[in-house]
């Protein structure tokens, strides 16, 4: 539950519009509705300031669509990650202000966009990465963040990187999304004045081992400004990117 | 090279104090000085605003004072790690002004020492996980960060935690450092409206796989606000941290 | 073979319904009906007062349906887990009493359902882990066990969890079910003042590795009295709580 | 801080032995007396029943010193796991009731010791597994059971177990103990109408990894009642066995 | 090509029914004949006096019927493994002596059947590893051997094990096939006076490693009688069962 | 963008044929051109003397497809590996001088073939290691290596390897291809007496962990003029062979 | 206990040498003699006709004293594996008819030797992997194997094993010793008519992984007629390879 | 057997120097000396050109010497890899001509050396990669070629590498070394017009693996011209080199 809702829950009970008995029963759901399957959080937005969020993998189309309905009375900017085209048409009848990306496999609901602060650059090593990419750049720019992209731009080619090394000068934070070897986030960080979230994919083979290759490879980064998140998090390297460029 | 050391060079040379030749014989040994077996980077403070930092392990302590003597002339702010006492004393006899962490296993020398500012959090799980806890510290420190520490506060006892829960709102980057299962970050990261850098340590035993099981957890973990370093790596949770803080 | 389908038979047997020869017909298949691709055990039940239970994954419908008739002769009480619909479908035709839980995958018959004592209770970290969750309660419940539930408590949103800290503190035995970096059994063992078997699950993705990570994270977990299980074995834990509820 | 150290407290105040402030100065440390290092926590054995423990793998022989001195003004009963020799002489200096148990590594405190109840035997493969078997007997015998020990019944050897079915009947708890190949605990658990807690040991070579071979073995069981902790765990297998043998 | 093959070759040579070119035509083609994508041995039927074996994972239906076609000119016992029903009925039309055994998943042509010797004994854990104790079985049988089996006898329930010792006893070589925890190899190796030969299998969930924990249990088993073969290798298993029952 | 497009760009600048501003900006499009999701490099075949590549796993169709008519722009020697028939079907309607390969599924373009110079020897273990080795040997062709296949040779036969001795003492550059335990390079190398690419392949199953057990083989190998890519990577096995032999 | 000490127990008593007291007294403490930390079993060389065996890792030396001492009341023939100098020194005190094998670590007592049987061929890849060859070899004579030995005959000069086909081809059983790359069984197996025990080594560095690398090697042979042991397990292929060769 | 050494024993024999018979003596020692631990090959140098080859790693003081003291009488370059500097100084005292590298622990001899030719260039990513770097260059040196040094260039300040373009452009072969993330290949296979093997180091910590995680980045690197060695193995990288330096 989002500050704006909640203040015009508590004026419309002081103009009367509501009373005692209806107030308190929605303050009462809170913090978080219990749907027996999942415990639904409407004071997440309220403590972090950012939209809620809706993990899709492993959950059935009718469990998203109640967390969705729940999620929706009290929140503007909700995002759902990891969904899937068919589930964005379930989705879309209910609410059509959706929007689905779908190569990052997101859909979000962003009413009353605000204006997009600081500056996030996402930057992907191959073609292959950029779903990921996607999923990390639609999030940051759902928490808040002014997002640039800039994909293909892996080190076997180094110049394609170079050609870019003032968007790497002037950005607050740089999210570096690499599958095969993940080289990428160790010289970005090294031309990098911020910090850089690198993001392992599972795009590869072989040794690869479904992205355990990049992943060590950035976790063994010479770059002091490196961290890591999980194999295709974009969601988290985007959230995570957010939350620096607002500091 | 500090900003303020280059300045100095150059206005000796404005003031007649040393000739042309002096100055480009300085200037031509950036942007590193070759010492064969090292590259020393002379440009990296002067381009990034931090400490220069030496990684001493691997390293023969002839290797490691030829490059400290060949950082000290151009900078005000160093930072040893992985060093043992025998290297501590010594580079002391060299310059007595370095201190040695005996925990973290730092030395440092910090000339006209800096206003700290912001506010890092240091988190340890247990009284083990110290030693990576305050590389951390001191390495947030040396970079300007405000540094609090808070150690043994595993979730097997979540009171501990919760006990604190007004210091882990109140800071803009949090380090959590835990070995054994490597929970306490996910537990951090729910409570925290900050970034959270997590750090997995080597302390454990058996199926803990030198600290691949908390890097594991934490890479795993459900909360969004959370980026992992390398197992045991305080110094590249603390450089990070400290540019999360200072943004 | 249960107890009373034991005295049945002898009584049976005393009051002349049948004669010797049948009588020790019956017996002889004892201790295992040997189907040449299975020994069915029939003394199990006799052996442990625990219902016969057939572990469907990798068996033929065929199997499986032979196994239960086999079973069905001297037992009251049977579990099949891993079982999907079709296979529930096949054996509902064989005899109509069989129930099945759809999230769980078992299915079960309970004749003469007895009084459920004591209280095992499961609780899940997410949505997705329900299934495994379901698995551990029905088997629990079948075995003798009053169960409880408790589903979505993550550690990453610990309020959840200690919302519900009298029944953590009142129960006999805990199973604590948990995908992603399975940190939830170590915050519960801190809380609970009983034995807490902890599940990880298959749910996850990337370094998650299929469960190892989970796996992995309650191997390792500070708290004294958890005990682990393999990745998403649900009948495992649920027997063992019935068990150690039982003692 | 136990249940009867708190009495004394509180009657001493009664009676005017101490006054208010000291009593509140007293209970003020509590729940846990922050040592820097370490937060000691005196209000476990009063939450759960059983002793304090001091696991010393990665503390300083300073640090636990401390540890124990804090724990003691409150406990009577104290175990140390994993302590060396030349940490027992120390320790004894301070209290010479302290008892070292040599293949178990375990100093323990037990003033007034309690009479032992039920029955947890502990099972071993090898006579190289004694050590993790030791740990797991002393602790489960601190925290209230009565242990009974069987040593060097591998598998490869069956008769050797077989010849002790009428212990393996009659126990509440077995905790049973195996480096190798560890199939030790698929046949306990196949003879034993108990829950069987299963610990890999480290005791193996080549492609025993340390004691993973043996932990999945463990963890793959085809016996319904077994859990299962980490490699070499014997505390806390001794520990949850006297949680389930007093159930 | 088996030696009875050469000899009919050599007598129609001398009998004038085949003259010099066609005879040496002939014999030219060995040691093996060059399919372009199979070099097909003709020659070790004629070294080793086993059966000619297609392995078919990985081949074309096209590349198998070619090597058959090119084996069965010079051979009258063939085995082809890892055939699934397509590949039988296409290669029956071919030669309508062959025989499927659908479990084991093998092809087999046996002219002129030979007298079985020796015995070696195939036990499996479980029913679902009975398709890899098949194809050891169906391997050793074709390779000369007169086969027994014993399925489902795991040791989670040792007396199905132990009520056919006289079996084991009795046996020149045994093939002991388990997945799950795969510890049936260490028992059976304890009871029996002649070499035991592990075959993991991939029957299993979790921590089962696709075979690997069977595998790692069966490598370090305490029992001195036992070699292992890959996961899932009942070819290997009875071909080398065959060769020691011969010896 | 090779030698010769440029010179033809030029050369009709210089006669007139385009005038400078045409020059000027198919120049500009240099050194790669930005498709959004890909940046083309017309520079690398300049620079390397090489045919451009698209590796095609993990791109979609439309990007193929643009990249290729990108690319044909100015290159005339093209080669796509990771093609499945219907992207060769796609592209083949665009361009009908297209080739497949399908085995090794390479679709290569190759305007004005040039004389294949040297010699690289690709030898196979098995039949169902072809595919990577026709990937391998098609990429050292259109690097203009002349190229000779030797299949089907693995060291579990031997004699099949040492009747090509001649051609193993005669080539440039071998590449060794196998899957299962991968040990031909072993062998090749101990007789080549040029450089050898071994090229583990995912045929296999069981401990080989997806071409894991081959690679540790190869890398692990006592030749000392052996050196490894990635499991499956025939491609670039090939072209460093290509860069080996001409060199 | 051997068939002849058992003999001479009997006559002894036949003969009025011992009474019936002291007879029973002896036959009493079989099957096994409980040490407490052991059961020494004093059936086993009765029941398989092959020495008793002491796997000294793990062990302390008294214990090792001990279990020798028990042994040697009836057996005439004792191994003791993985013994290092100075275990020999203090049982050679015991009993100076110990003999000690420096390279292998073994120690043995073989009274009255018996005329060795049959052929086992032991061949060692490389010079490093002698003492587990060693290992090998001693266990089979021991065991009543004519042993001959072949080492450094690694594939990388393939000369050197090829050079030796007839000591190869008339061998009963042969075992393979190799570390590195492991390769030598798969050629060995190719060319032996016999089974083949083949034997990783820890010999090796970086991807050898400790020997896994060459046990998944020899896993993955394509040779049919080869078993594999655990890494550096020259005991188990010893003793497997005597049953072999006695069969 | 260098082939200036057989001209030599031929012209003896020719003059009449030596007699038939101690010509032939020495002549059937060939194809290799065994030595009973080692075969010690004579005519590699002759089949190969390169110089004979010591791995000291696993062999003893006393193996060495007799290997080295065999290879003398018929070599003039002789290396010796992973030898201590007390192996030097038994062999120094044999032969004064050998030189000791410390960094690499290489021991040569090195009689009338040859002009050096083409041009090898070994860059190593950090300080601590040195010794394997030096390994290789070494290997390459004595193995004929011409080698150039380049040290510290890792690609997290990637200012360094290009600041040595011209280098990398103008070599017939590249050696690329690197421990931590290993990614200093990726960048310098874009750069380089020509064969780069890659070799990993141990040089890292935690989730390095011992340096499997830049072995794993280097076999997936994008860079199509880079082949990998084993970790750590300078001496394969720097023979491969020379062979491709040579072709």
């Amino acid at each position: 539950m989002e500050i704006n809702k909640l203040e015009h829950l508590l004026n419309r009970f002081k103009s009367g519009e509501t009373d005692l008995g209806q107030t308190l029963e929605t303050l009462k759901q809170l913090p978080f509705e219990d749907l027996g399957f999942a415990k639904v959080d409407h004071h997440r937005a309220l403590r972090t300031g950012y939209p809620e969020v809706v993990f899709c993998l492993g959950k059935t189309p009718e469990q998203v669509e109640k967390i969705f309905q729940s999620l929706e009375k009290y929140n503007d900017n909700i995002l759902l990650t990891r969904a899937d085209p068919e589930l964005f048409t379930r989705l879309r009848n209910i609410d059509n202000r959706l929007v689905y990306n779908e190569l990052g496999r997101t859909i979000t609901l962003e009413v009353n966009e605000r204006k997009k602060t600081g500056s996030v650059l996402v930057i992907s090593a191959g073609t292959a990465d950029i779903p990921v990419a996607e999923e990390a750049a639609v999030t940051a720019s759902i928490s808040g963040a002014h997002v640039e992209r800039l994909y293909d731009c892996g080190v076997a080619g180094i110049h394609r990187l170079l050609a870019q090394t003032d968007k790497i000068q002037n950005a607050r934070c740089i999210i570096a999304v690499a599958g095969m070897e993940g080289a990428l986030p160790s010289v970005v960080g090294g031309l990098a004045p911020c910090p850089v979230i690198a993001v392992p994919t599972s795009v590869g083979y072989g040794s690869h081992l479904g992205g355990l290759a990049p992943l060590f490879t950035m976790l063994n980064s010479c770059a002091p400004n490196i961290t890591v998140v999980n194999i295709d998090n974009g969601f988290g390297a985007g959230f995570s990117s957010a939350m620096i460029n607002k500091a």
